[in-house]
This record gives structure tokens, C-alpha cells and sequence, in this order.
């Protein structure tokens, strides 16, 4: 059994990669390699699985998970410019892809103390940066 | 192959576990454990596997489906109060996991009388609760 | 120049008029007639008209309208049973038209308080019951 | 008869106004406010009326309305920063407010250059910032 | 206070004039013009206002509403195609602006017959063809 | 790490089977059945796996992809008659898991000729053909 929960968060970025000539840059981002930076309402899925608590009848304790998706993903990104504020970004490119496997990075560190050893388990991540794009890491 | 359909139904619920004092019911469920009860439209996603059938280009009869899941779970289940109503929740707490739980043992007990033992396999139970959760079953 | 602001809440209801007998309540109100009450997922969304601030860029101070609406509708209402909980509804049907009716009330009752004489103006409510279905009141 | 059509950017911004003091322009704007920015996905829906030509049983000719809007809103605004690159914001706080209002002079200054003098007339904008909010200019 | 209620239908259609050249129906028509149709989804909203009624605490019977937008509109239009099949896009193009103007009429005539003289007043029509594009005739 | 992109394309169709006789084709089939054909919206995703490239941040160069679909899909379906114009459902039936499984072989055909035989994998296709139904296809 699989739960999944939704947060959104708004961001900026540029996505410019120090790897790349500016020519390559302008060529593979196109507009999101703009100067001054562009921004999206993403939305976040986190999918956790793990026995069936008889007594709550819940996989996971809500509240334990709200609180750590605030504190290690939403806090520190929300309304924030991904590419000058995110340590993480300062030498890779903010694309979906790089964003995603931050996420799970941040929420792995995490989980063990925040669910304890014997918790459920995170199983994918999906962020969604707009309507015609999504990423998914399991 | 896979095809997947979806139902819909509003129900109300009041999550209260009979196995938990009335401070750790109110402090796990919040809101949701209010002594008179909430309600949602719920969405139902049924998923089917099968090999394709040449003459038809269908991998399950929609028809034979429709009418099953009407008969086992919207009809019993839209528009009641799940906690009061529910025989399979008079003991057990109407969490979305128990939900999707009980909705899967019903199509599965259901299941080979509507399609034969050789029909098309379910595959994947989803119910989404509000646009901030769902819940899977494979 | 109107803002419109998207607020919702969860709450439970059983369609039965006092002013109906039992075979008019069941053919008007078909299965909302149910004994135990079902229930939605309100989506609420408040117009509001007024000049723009020059300073502010705004037409409406966000926050005020938030705490507003949340001490007025959204914590009274939400995770309610609306037809066991709420006062007005206690002799009056608490369909859409009637919740509509009482949200306005509510939030017309306190507006001065909250904005001032000199502030904006509530335009419009819209409530969503589901996707088949909504009621506005301007 | 009203045809309304949709259109869809990526932007970014800070709320800051220069005509508040620092500690004003946190309290009113909150992450807003925020130094380095943020993003969203700004929906756009312009609304035309008119009288409906006979041959082509249209009020509007698509293909127009399309290029004007391309060429005055989305290509100026589509992954740019609100705050640093569109020079009616540098003044101005862009709020979806000011926002709005700007889109609307820009199509009304290029309204009659696209139509003729005799098209259909420009009736609304609305602009959707996120999922909670809306402004619209009649 | 005004209810909408929401529909949908799928059908197909060509947009062909007899009023205008081959030449200019590729221009102004564009792929809506190719020779053997398309289709799409359409979502029709109908907007009714009336008093409320004390004791339903309804403006507009649903069931008699349904059935006449059923009775009219769907069963009529779904599934079918505009261009061969319904009489009134015999010699008119099947714009989703005539389509409206088509709904209303039918609805105009059916209204009283449905509803009495005193009944609740048909506002507004409104269909979506796709997410891009939507028509309303008050 | 899975990155999926959307496309949309509107087309019209009929379901008849060579393979079932007129009545069987009713019963199956029913209103898809009627004989001058219907149409729908179809909401198309591709999932694409790959490692990631570390100079790009990208699992899957888009502008590649979003050709490789133009040009294999969107521009030989959109805005046709499948059932009349695409060669694949001169003899099969177009329903949705046949078009599923028509659109994943012209894009594993094009695959490798797009991406070289060391790009990434296309790992999943999914067709929307309304709100109610999709088919997958791994």
C-alpha cells in the first residue's frame, strides 16, 4: 500500500550550466536560459509506503511528514530563486531533474530521524514543474 | 496493457479507532476525528491488465466493468456515512488506507464471477481523497 | 478591477427540509435525502472590488481577508456536519443556495469590522459543491 | 456572445514597493518580499466580444487575437523577471493587480492596430497568479 | 443567486463555410478545415437564476433541468457529428460560437415547457471546446 | 530517474469492428458505434528514462523529443479522422488501446534514428481519452 501526499512551492531559477559555452546554454534551455530568471508553482509528491497500522489504520503518521517536508524541502524553497539562494545550485543547474534527486537527497537525510528505523519507507519522489512536465525518482 | 477508469462518490467518515484512547484519537486525526463527521468526493481509479482482444480492441469489457463497480462499491458507498453505515467499518477506523483496502477485497471477491476465470486481471486500486492525498493498492 | 480568492473546507450534510414530508424529501433530494449524511469538498472563492492602493499594488490587504475568512467560515465549517453542528442550518435545508446564502450573511456581518467603512467591497461568493455543480451570489 | 481564450506564461518577481519602508513592505508582502524572488505560472484569459460573422461563424479571427497577444504579452513577459527586465515595473510593484492592469494598456494601445476600428472590443482580462488567486479587469 | 451545473459531450465536426473559397476556409480555419473532421471533449455549463424556493432551499429543480439538457442538448449532440448529422450545421459552420447559439436556442424553446412561466430563468450558456477556448451567450 | 511530457491532439473516430458483426458492434460499442463518428481531446504522455547527463542537468535533450512527437505523432493525428485517414486503423478498430499501442511502435521505429543507440529509453506510453478512462503502456 502506497500513500502519496501533495505540497506545492513557487521558485525562480535560471537554468545556465557552468559546463556548457553560453552558446551551448542558449541552445539546449532556450528561454529558461533568460538572464534574469523565470519561476513556476511546482508540485511536489512524496509516495511513502509501509505496513498498515491496525490501531490508526495509516501507513504513515501525517503530521510527522507535513512537518518534515516544511522544515527540509518547502521552508527552505518555497518563493526562494533556486539558482543565487540554494547552496545545491550554486554549481549544478536547477533543472527538474536536479531538483528532484536535491529533494530526495534532503528527504532521505532526514527520514530515519524523523520516522525512526523501523518507519515507513519514502518510495519516489515526483515534482511536477508545470503542466507539461514531470519528474519522477523511485 | 493497462486501462484505467474512474468512479466517483461522496461519502462522510469520522476517523475514531476503538484501539486508541479519545486524546490519542484527536491528537493522530485532528480535524477528522470531530465527533459528527466530515465528508469528501472521493475518486476512484480501477486498473485492469489483460492481453488485447483482436476483435474487439478492448482489454476488459467497459460495460462488465461499469456495472460491477456500481454494484460493489458506488452504489453502497455513495452519498453514506461510511463510519455509521459501513459494516466493514463498525470495528475498523474508515481511514483512505482501509477504504482502498475494503475496496479491493470487494472487487476481488467479486471479481472472476463478472469476468470469468479468464478475464482480465485488477491490477491497481487508487483512491484519491482530496486533491492532497491519495492512496495505492497493487 | 476584482480579486477573487480560493479558500476550502470539508464538511458533511443531509438534505431534509422540515417543510417537506418524507416522500417529497426523498424525490426532490434523491440520495443527499440519505439518513446518515454524506459529504464535499467546498470549494469556496471570494470577489472582492476596490481601488488599488498605489502604494500597496493591491486592491485588498490578503491577510486580513484570510483571517477573516478563516474565523467567519473556514474553522467553523470545516470537518462540520453541517445539518448536526451548525445553527442556521438547524431549521433550514443546508443546500449550496442556503450555505451560499449563509456565507455571505456571515462574511457581510463582519466585513466593516475587519476592512473598515472606507475598505473594499465584497463583490461576489461562488461555492462549489462538486464538479457538476455551483452557486453564486453577488 | 463572449469568447474568452487562454494563454499561458512563466514569469518571476519580488514584491517590493518602493514607496514602503522595508519593515512595510515584509509585513504586507511576506515570502513575497523575499530578496532574490520567486515564480509563478501566470494563466491568462482575454475576453472578446462581438458580432458574430455570418460566413465564418466566428467573432473574432483567431489567428489575430493570437499574434497580438504573442507579440505584446507573451514573448515581452514569457521567462522574464517581472521586477528586473519590464521597465513598466520598475516604478511599480508588479502585483498581479499591476500586472493586470499592464497587459490590459498593452493590448488596448494595439487593440485597433490589429482589429480595425470596427472589431470585436476587448472586454476582460483575467489573470490567474496560482491556484488561489485571481484578478480580473473589465 | 445563480446555479451553474456543468455537462459534457464529445463530438466531432469539420469547419467548412459554403460562404466562403476552399482558400479561405484553410485560412481562417486552419486544421479545423482538413476534410474528414476532428473532435473534442465539450464541457457546457448552463447558468439558471430564480428565487429561492423556502422550502427546498433550491433555485431550480436539478432533476428537471437534467432531464431537459439531457432530452435537448446531449442526447442529441454526443457522440455525433456536428457537420453530417444535426440539421442546424447543415448550412451553418459548427464554430463552437454557433454551437452555443445553437444550444440556447434549443433550450429557449424547451424552457417554459420544462420549467413553467413562473419558473426559474435560463442566464447563460457557456461551452468549453478545449482548455484553450471557451464561448458564453447570456 | 523518469522524465514525462505531455502532448494534446483532437481527433475524431468511429468504433466498428470488421471483426464483430453490426450487432455485436452496438452492444460493445455503444454510442462510440454511431456511424458518422465522434471525437475527443486525447492527452498523450511519453515517459523517457535515462542516466543523467551531468553537464546539462537533463536526462533527455526536449527539443529532440518534442520533434521526434511532432513530427511521428502530434502533426499525422491532430486534427484527424482516425478511423478514415490513418493507414494503422484501415483494418483494426481505433479504439484507445489500439491507438496506444499504434503510437508506441511509430515511436520506437523513429527512437533510435532521434536519440542514437546510446540515448535514453522510452519506458511508458499513456493516452487520456477523456476524464474518465487511460491506457498505459509500458
Amino acid at each position: 500500500m502506497r500513500l502519496t501526499r501533495r505540497y506545492r512551492f513557487s521558485a525562480s531559477h535560471r537554468l545556465h550550466s557552468h559546463a556548457l559555452s553560453d552558446e551551448e546554454n542558449r541552445r539546449i534551455y532556450g528561454k529558461c536560459n533568460y538572464p534574469f530568471g523565470h519561476g513556476h508553482d511546482y508540485v511536489l509528491e512524496v509516495s511513502v509506503t509501509g505496513p498498515l497500522d491496525a490501531a490508526t489504520g495509516r501507513i504513515v503518521d501525517l503530521d510527522t511528514l507535513d512537518g518534515l517536508v516544511a522544515r527540509e524541502i518547502v521552508t527552505p524553497l518555497d518563493h526562494k530563486n533556486l539558482s543565487l539562494e540554494v547552496g545545491a545550485f550554486r554549481e549544478t543547474v536547477p533543472t527538474t531533474e536536479n531538483l528532484v534527486a536535491e529533494i530526495r537527497r534532503r528527504l532521505d537525510a532526514a527520514w530515519s530521524g524523523a520516522f525512526g528505523v523501523a518507519g515507513p519507507s519514502l518510495e519516489r519522489i515526483r515534482v511536477e514543474e508545470t503542466k507539461r512536465n514531470y519528474i519522477e525518482l523511485a
